[in-house]
């Protein structure tokens, strides 16, 4: 018999930080939040994943399979399993109106991905990894369906995945049904409404997580006192100025806003029983730095967040990339990896003083420069072949 | 004319660490806090202020003189000239009902007070040096007023002053007048209820301090969006809990509602804007190893709470020394200075594994092995000689 076609499409997808931010889920398996958030979504052209999502009838293993970097993952857990399903019954439902179309909803998919940047990094690596996984499918199975209708998809997948589908300034909007059909990711603006915001990431030597997010955040639900002021007033509150400060490019606000909602975050970190510690000194030594910057500026022209690890993203605007950047590379000089060709030419005349910078010197590994950039792109470079191998690298 | 004679009185007075956190004021003028606080009074022996009040006609300088640890001491802020007038004003009165007595009132105070114990170590000295101070006066001036009617003279000087007022497991009760007559010190327990209550201070190298407790509290009332939970809520809810494990000398409770207590107050100084970090890298370490001694010892033995800096004050039982001072003995071993003799007898199994102990190892410059102590002792151990000099040590 004839060989079988193998089905191929190929995404990639973006890295979101938050500037307000995720923390605790009111459903685990449905991956609903006591919250909403607000995430920048990075430029691919520094962090994203690259996936491809294929199926065929030849495809000998009966079996999905994952191949993440390089080796095989596991997607027995109930989060993938529920993307997959989700996005099969969506294809069937396609299929079963149209007769002609291929029966991919029956064939086993196999699925390529990877990051441009290290796992292990604490990256929100999760975030791109499911939105890519999510979207590679949907343009595989050809779904008519829109990036808001397949966050709700990649949602149960990682919930900040969901704001992965959108490139710019993306809420997760909570929403309150039991069955969470209205808690998925709304655009706030485009790149191109606000393309000037810059991130520096100042990658923390250690970054290995010691509580799960997952883990973590459920212990904050459960036993930190002050937890239900943020969801109650703190982050709506925080989402309202937020939004507002994205709509003006009001820097001075969304900074503002950001650096407050990361401590409050961290903050009911803390305040969980036992209590979680993302931060670290070299954390708290980026946020003095950051502080100096802003002082020194006259003005706030940078803003700290941090996600559930020590890393330090540095948001600022373009235009402030000398002072920004140029303080944090006189800091932590050349030897330091990740810096573009453009922060050595800055000159700067604010300084970062000992014990701090030290600090910063021996605690941070390497840098990133980025920023605000677009959603999920389709691509026509394959991580699987026309007849279906594995590409390798 | 003969020499006008030279009254004296020496008092010394305890440093208290609290278990429920005083952290913000709602009037800082009369030092009224926002919230109650419990706080277990520490053993003299160990820890203590000694201080000398004496007044006479012949001092020729015509104002009142503090010499604090041998060098003069500024005494003309708010805080402790509203001590003095408190003090005077009551001597007054004496003075007027009684024509007999001496006017003490009118002669100028010459007051002499050292502490047992590095004041820059962040130590409460404030607590212990108020208490001395209001004591010693009020001894001098033979005023009959209690402890409690003395902890609002104290408070008024340094908020925390008033529970060393007190020795054992003391309160105090935040009122809810204007003039802050009811926000007074209140004996929950004495020492003796309950006297197999054990401290080790872990004095960590850096113990500087980077914001100032009066100045912190207020930027966190001013602007953390947390704190409100915390003084409606949490606190009200640990006050209750805390005294009934005092009560029931349950050391389970006590150890979490002192645990969960510190916590909270740090994570309302994560939250203020800028963020106040008083626990450092170290201080997290020690967190662990108390976390991983009560999960060796299958019940809660030890407690961790820090004040506004990184020491880490550990309670326990004596019956459980072994396997606390036993545990931290094998981690910092005997070159780290402030161990009793004790400490090095013990054997334990238990073992804090690495980073942890290094990180342990290299921040703690000194421990001090104490427990709950009585209340101020009045002593004839003069820092004043009868005729009036400054005894130089």
């Amino acid at each position: 018999m004839a060989e079988a076609k193998v089905y191929r499409a190929s995404t990639t997808a973006p890295v979101n930080i938050a500037v307000v931010k995720y923390w605790g889920k009111r459903d685990a398996k449905l991956n609903l939040p006591t919250n909403s958030s607000l995430s920048v979504t990075l430029s691919q052209a520094d962090l994203r994943t690259l996936t491809t999502a294929s199926c065929s009838s030849s495809y000998s293993a009966t079996e999905d399979s994952l191949i993440l970097n390089g080796s095989p993952s596991d997607i027995t857990g109930a989060r993938t399993q529920a993307c997959f399903r989700a996005l099969r019954s969506r294809r069937s439902a396609l299929e079963a109106a149209d007769a002609s179309l291929p029966k991919l909803s029956a064939m086993p998919l196999r699925i390529v991905s990877e990051n441009n940047f290290p796992t292990a990094a604490g990256l929100a690596s999760s975030a791109a990894g499911f939105a890519a996984l999510v979207r590679a499918v949907a343009n595989l199975y050809e779904l008519p369906d829109s990036p808001a209708e397949l966050s709700l998809i990649a949602r149960q997948g990682s919930g900040s995945a969901c704001r992965s589908l959108f490139g710019g300034y993306v809420a997760w909007r909570m929403g309150d049904k039991e069955d969470g059909s209205d808690s998925l990711a709304d655009l706030v603006a485009e790149a191109s409404h606000w393309p000037e915001m810059r991130a520096l990431i100042l990658v923390a030597s250690a970054a290995k997580k010691g509580v799960s997010s997952t883990s973590g955040m459920q212990q904050t639900v459960a036993t930190s006192g002050l937890f239900k002021q943020r969801i109650t007033e703190v982050v709506p509150k925080n989402m309202e100025l937020m939004e507002k400060a994205v709509q003006a490019k009001d820097f001075a606000s969304f900074a503002e806003v950001t650096m407050r909602d990361s401590n409050s975050f961290h903050a009911t970190c803390a305040d969980t029983y036992p209590p979680i510690f993302y931060m670290n000194d070299v954390s708290r030594a980026a946020v003095r730095a950051v502080e100096k910057i802003n002082e020194a500026a006259g003005q706030t022209i940078a803003a700290y967040t941090f996600d559930a690890g020590p890393n330090c993203v540095v948001y600022y605007l373009e235009k402030d990339e000398a002072a920004v950047v140029g303080t944090f590379y006189k800091v932590l000089g050349s030897e330091v990896g990740g810096w573009k060709e453009s922060a050595a030419a800055h000159a700067t005349d604010i300084s970062v003083e000992e014990p701090l910078a030290e600090v910063l010197k021996t605690g941070v590994s390497r840098v990133i420069m980025t920023g605000v950039g677009e959603g999920p792109q389709k691509t026509d470079e394959y991580l699987v072949t026309e007849s279906g191998e594995v590409v390798q690298r």
